[in-house]
């Protein structure tokens, strides 16, 4: 199960079976998506699969998910989504009506992001074979003239920015799945990012780079950037924010915030004299209301993540192993 | 199981739950890939999910499929593939060998077929959730100027041509999911067709419409594209080109060979002043040395396929209603 929970074992799987089998240039550079040119244009180009259990949790869909997921990772290269494509993988005996609401809540967000769903499949297989619904989605948009967002950009001096509150989208997911209760009903965060994006794109087009922060959470996402840039991120924990519902639920549970995945948040390397007014678009849009500034990119530590504690230590946050939580997306 | 069999029941699920949930008006062109305009240039896109069983079988194996299926979906729209987005869906326990030996097949089909892999993913499910290995790919590429291919264009008069023997890739499959044997092994004719289309495309820009007859076999194809052009389809069931083994085999199973998928075939729709050039063009390449006219384009009994059989008689050649064997691709 870990090999697809996004941490250290993904990585292996994609560095020692995938890249070489595939061998192209443009899989190796391993952002959220491929940035491609074609007709001399520079397209944006990604997939995902979605097998969240259960289909339907607080807050969305895996309708939901697999347009917004998608969207999501076309976003974090600057590109606003154009067109999805959209596959289904039907287990036999999966109620229509199911997959009748899967598609609406699919064609809604897809709505809602501005992006068109422009060819589609289906495939069944026999039941026990595959599990109700999965959905791959995958997308094309374009990339914004001197828009360039990829790790290597990133420098010491850079400032780290975060959307929003993080850890609500795995913590929904685990209320449902597991039956718990936290006092109070947490939603996913699910949403579509390429408004918020673009709001900053208009402060500058200088961004040096956006990881939406999915399966292996915002730990996963800075260990990655600090990896392919060579740097060292250094994070004040009592900068990151995180809702007390989330808390409550983390320290129950025994996880780690840092480490639980999200769906409508991102995390942004932006050079120091933008920091500021980067910071205020994101604040006026409604997806980024709570952003903050939670770091920032040294020369020390290269490729190391370490987290300033709340009583003044230090501790080194790694990448995960695996995921915390299967199929949350 | 109909549902994903690429017949009746498929297309009642694309035009009563996809199409009005997701409501683009490209999806509404339902062709085998969609033409979308970005940054000007017109591009086709498209995807596909692969549950074929087994994962390997004679001729090639799932990675194979997920390669030339997606890139074929393209070549239909006249457009050469250029970047491929691959998705895996793991189920738990499945061996990594097994995985690499998918990973390394679907590299060298993309090689063979000029493509670049780009981006992908990978999820894993629980064990009994899954079957061992799927697959989806997406595909995007240009459209060269002055092609436009669909089946709107379709008139009485044009010359229906296919690209050499049917019913081939779905018999491979059924040898060996049964156990069967026919006397002789019968290989996949799994292939990518960019190349044979560009040779057609040479000759003239101006051919109507090109469909790979994959699920539902040339009968659904043909099917198709009766019902979208409004025109009526006569067949020389004498002239269709089906191959010994096939045939063998087709009688013991009490199949139809019209029915059974192809994976390295097309058909295509020639205005009749073309039909010789584009058929010479055809026998010239290797994936069409076996090309020959089956039949032309009526403006009786519109939206109806029929078939002339060697005795004299005719029979309508229908819809099917899912596919005869489940999971072919």
């Amino acid at each position: 199960m870990g090999h697809g929970g996004g941490g250290a074992l993904s990585a292996e799987l994609v560095e020692h079976i995938f890249a070489p089998a595939f061998g192209g240039e443009t899989l190796a550079q391993l952002g959220d998506s491929a940035a491609v040119t074609l007709a001399g244009a520079r397209l944006a180009f990604s997939t995902d699969s979605y097998v969240v259990r259960p289909l339907f949790f607080p807050g969305g869909s895996i309708g939901d998910l697999a347009v917004n997921g998608t969207v999501n990772d076309l976003a974090m290269r600057g590109a606003r989504a154009a067109y999805l494509s959209c596959g289904f993988i039907l287990e036999e005996g999966v109620e229509m009506s199911v997959v009748a609401r899967v598609a609406e809540a699919l064609g809604a967000a897809a709505r809602a992001a501005g992006v068109e769903v422009a060819t589609g499949d289906t495939k069944v297989v026999e039941s026990g074979h595959g599990d109700g619904v999965f959905l791959n989605t995958a997308g094309i948009g374009l990339i914004p003239p001197g828009v360039d967002l990829r790790p290597q950009r990133v420098v010491p001096g850079d400032v780290v920015v975060v959307s929003g509150d993080i850890g609500v989208h795995g913590v929904a997911i685990m209320s449902v799945r597991e039956g718990l209760e936290f006092g109070v009903e947490i939603e996913s965060d699910c949403a579509a990012l390429g408004e918020l994006v673009d709001a900053m794109l208009a402060v500058t087009p200088d961004l040096h780079v956006l990881r939406d922060p999915t399966r292996g959470g915002l730990a996963a996402a800075l260990n990655e950037i600090a990896t392919a840039s060579g740097t060292g991120i250094v994070i004040q924990e009592r900068a990151v924010p995180v809702p007390p519902g989330v808390a409550n639920a983390c320290a129950i549970l025994g996880l780690d915030p840092m480490y639980v995945a999200n769906e409508g948040k991102l995390v942004a390397f932006v050079p120091r004299e933008h920091a500021d007014a980067v910071l205020g678009a994101m604040r006026s849009h409604r997806l980024g209301a709570n952003a903050a500034v939670i770091g920032e990119v040294v020369a020390d530590h290269p490729t190391m993540v370490v987290a300033r504690t709340g009583l003044g230590g230090t501790r080194v946050v790694d990448l995960p192993i695996g995921e915390q939580l299967p199929r949350i997306c």
